[in-house]
């Protein structure tokens, strides 16, 4: 038997009805085609937040200051946030990085300093990154995850905080999806009705103005700092060949951008929640992703990832410990 | 302020989006309501697995033989099931209850006796329980939950085991939520073509033969002995004001029957997850239910619930542990 089939083989003969335990039995499969091994673990997870301010803030396409992206980070660290909360209940390693907030953390605050710019530029007049800027962003992704697998972290999962970066999540899923920006485009932390109208306007604005062509320049154009240093890291958790926690809808257009980069990081991308977020459950169907929850959180920060540890260590738990029809001297379907 | 308008005030101030963390807010306010706390606790959590027998097994409803039933039971106590795994990992008093299973279980075995009889009856020739098997099965259903409750037990969640019980659960449902048998009934533990197709066919005979009046002689007709065992642990349940949770298509009909007895039942139960079996869906949504977890399940045994414990747990965790805007000097929406 090949490896696959030694593992549909092992979940087939546990005592259950055939494939009665659903999403959990393929997430058993993933991981042990992952780890290529019949008894996977998860060691040493990892969660981390990047943060950036957005350029586009300045055209109003959030009803939230932009200073509330540093005061959330100063949050993160004082250890407030939701993502706190889950982070310590589920055990996550939690880091969090400046890759381009326009502000100054005091030293002594426990920020990965791995700022870029102070912000993205305004997409309305130029693209959000030079390709400079944009390649600089992901390797410094890279090279934060590298300094995780060092540690002997193998499933890590991404979060984000940036007032605007739902609008920069529209523009990359408008474009490497080719969906119309108003099937992208939602409340993000709480537009509606003119506020949204005006967001629209500006990201359809936004996009007829540039073409890029490849995926590293549709990434510095219409992404930020956090999204390109996430683009990063997620491909060098593939790299690393580490399970990806992957949430709502910027970090799944992250994911979405990892994917244009190298194909092979689909096989490694754990979906964990459908959000709330317009385009979100579009973006999941054309990946062809089945998240586990359904909480209708909108809140970003990586919270979908820290809240799925448990079912994604329930599928690694009943491969390794459940008993088979075997073994338990059940009897199986007649 | 009331009780309710200050678990509100205290859920909106929390430093995120006003409504991001969705459906955990929900259960956030319905937790503080339930214990009348702006801080609520979840102590010493508890799964009861009720397991029986159903004489309707005779008529060929299922694909499994009703000889997995005990043999399922020895797996609990061997510790070597699905329900076994997820309650290690989450932090559940897991107890075995014998409600009814057509065995004798060795003794030592730590199956918990509360047999009624050796199995219901053939509900094709007769009423699944006379009214006295069915009182005595609520009553030492409430019993078992009274001890948990002397735990200190405030959180309990409730399995099945008995091939055949999908059966007796479509019945419930169809005639509780007057909908069409056909819609009530699905796969079970594996019933696909032909024999589906008889599922139904005695399902509807069974269906036609009788017409109970109250709730009591509805459950005693079409139910089995773990089904109003449970019925009697979520009633009790209840009246300890505990948070009862509720997952697949069994526990979901029992929760139904509860809630006939005593329409207060609903405001205590949290809907785990959303299985793929046929039912199910429409079962919840007659409950105005919203189910946290879509893993496509269909196992029983409680797997639903304890897989949702660590949600439940970060939904108290956030209303516990998050900072307010205020606390944590963040600028709310301006």
């Amino acid at each position: 038997m090949t490896h696959n089939e030694q593992l549909k083989h092992k979940i087939d003969f546990k005592t259950k009805p055939l494939g009665s335990l659903g999403l959990l039995e393929d997430l058993a499969l993933q991981i042990g085609l992952i780890q290529n091994t019949l008894t996977p673990e998860l060691k040493n997870p990892a969660l981390l937040v990047f943060a950036a301010d957005h350029g586009l803030t300045a055209e109003g396409i959030s009803p939230y200051p932009k200073d509330v992206t540093w005061q959330m980070v100063m949050n993160f660290v004082a250890g407030g946030a939701a993502i706190n909360v889950f982070c310590r209940q589920n055990g996550f390693n939690l880091k969090v990085v400046d890759a381009g907030v326009d502000y100054d953390f005091p030293s002594g605050v426990p920020v990965i300093d791995a700022k870029i710019a102070r912000g993205s530029r305004n997409m309305r007049h130029e693209p959000a990154m030079t390709p400079e800027e944009c390649s600089a962003a992901v390797q410094k992704g890279r090279e934060l995850v590298q300094e995780e697998a060092a540690n002997g972290c193998n499933i890590i999962g991404f979060g984000e905080m940036g007032i605007g970066n739902t609008s920069a999540s529209s523009l990359l899923m408008h474009r490497f999806l080719n969906i119309p920006i108003e099937e992208c485009t939602g409340a993000g932390t709480g537009s509606h009705g003119e506020q949204l109208t005006r967001k629209m306007q500006i990201l359809k604005e936004v996009s007829e103005k540039y073409d890029p062509k490849t995926p590293e320049e549709t990434l510095a154009t219409f992404g930020g700092l956090e999204i390109a240093m996430m683009v990063g890291a997620i491909l060098e958790a593939r790299d690393q060949n580490m399970i990806l926690l992957i949430d709502g809808f910027i970090a799944t257009a992250a994911a979405l951008t990892a994917i244009r980069f190298n194909p092979e990081v689909r096989s490694n991308c754990v979906f964990c929640h459908s959000s709330d977020e317009r385009g979100h459950k579009l973006m999941l169907e054309k990946l062809d992703a089945r998240p586990m929850l359904h909480l209708n959180l909108r809140l970003g920060e990586g919270t979908g990832a820290a809240l799925a540890l448990p079912l994604v260590q329930a599928a690694v738990n009943f491969l390794n410990d459940m008993a088979s029809f075997e073994s338990a001297g059940v009897a199986n379907k007649e």
